[in-house]
């Protein structure tokens, strides 16, 4: 049985107060609070099997390297990975994605190559593209959106030509919380002969991935967005792309042999794998995974679009309210302005509140010039939020909207 | 006054037993354990003040931008750079050299350039430039060694001509622990028109840095070889060549404004900070920063001088023994063989013992091909080491040589 109060437990931040406030963390889709179970791995790990990893004769570095490749295997099953030499660990959603546009999209953009993104973008996914393409030309074509902030499919068809190299979009966007029917995206990217790369960032913590079923190339995501420790991310990759591709950065692990003439390289995943191996961060990621299959999507998704709904309907009252993205497939995030009131006066003062939500342009600044704004307000949920905080959240911003 | 009991009190895996044996931990050139109060920062950043920085206007956030700044700060302090605005947190010193080879090597790496490293390099100082040479042909061209494992400085002055682009040294070796001339090695480059860059991997945790006195232009390191965090690294750059090189990776905080069509770049030191900032490791390096200087450079190299001298003179007993590198500047590390017996079995031995070296080629290929040998074994040493550790190995030692 889903119980928040039992979930919140597990997250020691959340008895925190804010100016004598309790606090109100509805900033989940810039990052998320970790449970106990992670913290403590982190500790676990340092005060018990701290060594450096792979090629360590001694058994420190040995029961390392276990939990390390054991933590590789727990992330391949959470997304249904084929196998888990196509996880690649790296530093988050940001490296996984500028690693393929690097070893990737650099060796396939030809002159005036073609890649498609979509309007609702994270700069993440796209300025790795653009400075990749910045020496042949690479021309980006976005996918424009419907009314209700979803993908324009028809639209999003007609924008492949023979120049077209490459898909780009995000599973779930960060501002508007929509799902994109990431199957019918990838379905199309192949009739047309390229690849796609799901940008997971926003997806991973709210909905089921299933890399297979997806039939996706790429799948990047952080672990800090999904209740995991910073500085520590995936890249999925399908086999053949994966092998084809060059290294990204040298040094460490990545190499078979290295000589002042020639070096050559080391199998999967490794090949991708420079320096150290943040093997606390592995396995912390791992007992993250952990937490969010113990309480399962089908609960998480229920709860989070519960709050969703409340949040929708009670900022619906507010007059001059002004929300973006509305499609069916929303949620866990809530973007929305109020005429004549600038969002971040309003998230000033619901920080006095104990409140934090985020304000400006979310690292998407093609969206928000797309709305025609500098930002927007936006109250992000996650699977400990409960509909206490979302009235209290509304109540506050009803007291807000009055001081103006 | 110096007291090695209270410094190993404040690391709790040294408490630790493998096979039922006292852990006695002797491969702190691969990584070093944590201080207590690097591990409590962990825990108290993400117990306290996890938010994503920058641009949050709540509380949580401001108070965690606050926090990495200061650590920012701390680090320029350490390293006595002009200004924190010089510091970019990376990965580890592999990304930071990375960076430095990309965007860079790359610009300046013309038709048939050349490149001057050492015999002596890491993989990681090794790698990065074959790959951003790779396209142009760049030729590294490898100071030699003097019989004691120093550099021939003047054969490096030889190196230099028309073609020269860079050097790129390490301040200390991974392998011998000999510290080089890292001044001199500079001034020898600058005479010559061109950037050097410092990999201070193995040097951090032994030898004072200061990035202003040794006049060079990059110097990178790993916060876990100095008791910090894993995943977390700098790059000092000095500030001109900061500017005058094009961003790293693409995405996050690195951009001032983007759109499909151009996209402009942020400021230093955060044009090369791309994702979601490792705000945890910042501060957590930080607290590592301050143990280290709590102790202060002048009694850890006594101490762990004095060390080097007891395994040097123990071992030198042993039928067989041969050492690499013997030079006086060496300090923290020993690497040997004993003839006819494979570096792997005893360091498997060791291990039973409770004893963790590490064998094989220490991601130092080109080292060991110039002594013509597969792999060595290494011993090293960490300022929370003790006489009795050392006595402990070289009887141990003693015992399993007997064993074949």
């Amino acid at each position: 049985m889903f119980n928040v109060n039992k979930i919140r437990e597990q997250f020691p931040i959340l008895k925190e107060t804010v100016y004598g406030k309790p606090l109100v963390y509805l900033d989940n889709a810039a990052t998320s609070q970790k449970p106990q179970a992670v913290l403590d791995s982190i500790i676990e790990s340092y005060t018990h099997y701290n060594a450096n990893i792979h090629r360590g004769v001694h058994h420190l570095s040995q029961v390392a390297t276990e939990r390390h490749e054991e933590a590789r295997k727990r992330v391949a099953r959470f997304i249904n990975a084929p196998d888990s030499d196509c996880i690649v660990f790296t530093r988050g959603t940001t490296e996984a994605i500028n690693m393929v546009a690097s070893s990737y999209g650099r060796k396939i953009f030809d002159k005036d190559a073609e890649i498609i993104v979509s309007q609702t973008e994270h700069h993440s996914n796209i300025v790795p593209w653009q400075l990749a393409g910045e020496a042949s030309g690479l021309k980006l074509r976005v996918i424009p959106l419907n009314e209700d902030g979803s993908f324009d499919m028809e639209a999003y068809e007609k924008l492949f030509n023979d120049k077209t190299r490459m898909v780009a979009v995000s599973g779930m966007g960060n501002v508007m919380g929509i799902a994109n029917d990431v199957c019918e995206l990838t379905r199309i990217a192949h009739k047309h002969g390229v690849r796609i790369l799901i940008d997971g960032a926003q997806m991973i913590a709210h909905k089921k991935v299933d890399v297979q079923k997806i039939d996706c190339d790429f799948f990047a995501f952080s672990a800090h967005k999904v209740y995991g420790p910073n500085g520590m991310g995936v890249l999925y990759g399908k086999r053949d792309v994966l092998e084809e591709m060059s290294p990204y950065q040298g040094g460490g692990e990545m190499i078979q042999n290295v000589s002042f003439e020639k070096t050559t390289y080391n199998v999967l995943p490794y090949k991708f794998e420079a320096g150290t191996p943040d093997y606390i961060g592995s396995v912390a990621l791992s007992k993250a995974l952990d937490f969010v299959e113990g309480i399962g999507f089908e609960d998480i998704h229920a709860h989070e679009l519960h709050l969703t709904q409340m949040l929708m309907d009670g900022l619906a009252t507010i007059p001059g309210m002004r929300f973006y993205g509305t499609a069916p497939t929303k949620s866990g995030v809530v973007s929305f302005n109020v005429d004549g009131i600038h969002n971040l006066d309003i998230g000033m003062l619901l920080d006095r509140m104990g409140i934090a939500v985020r304000t400006g342009h979310h690292c998407a600044e093609p969206l928000m010039d797309y709305f025609g704004v500098k930002g927007t307000l936006r109250a992000s949920l996650a699977v400990y939020n409960t509909e206490a905080e979302v009235e209290f959240f509304l109540e506050a911003m009803n007291r807000v909207i009055k001081m103006f």
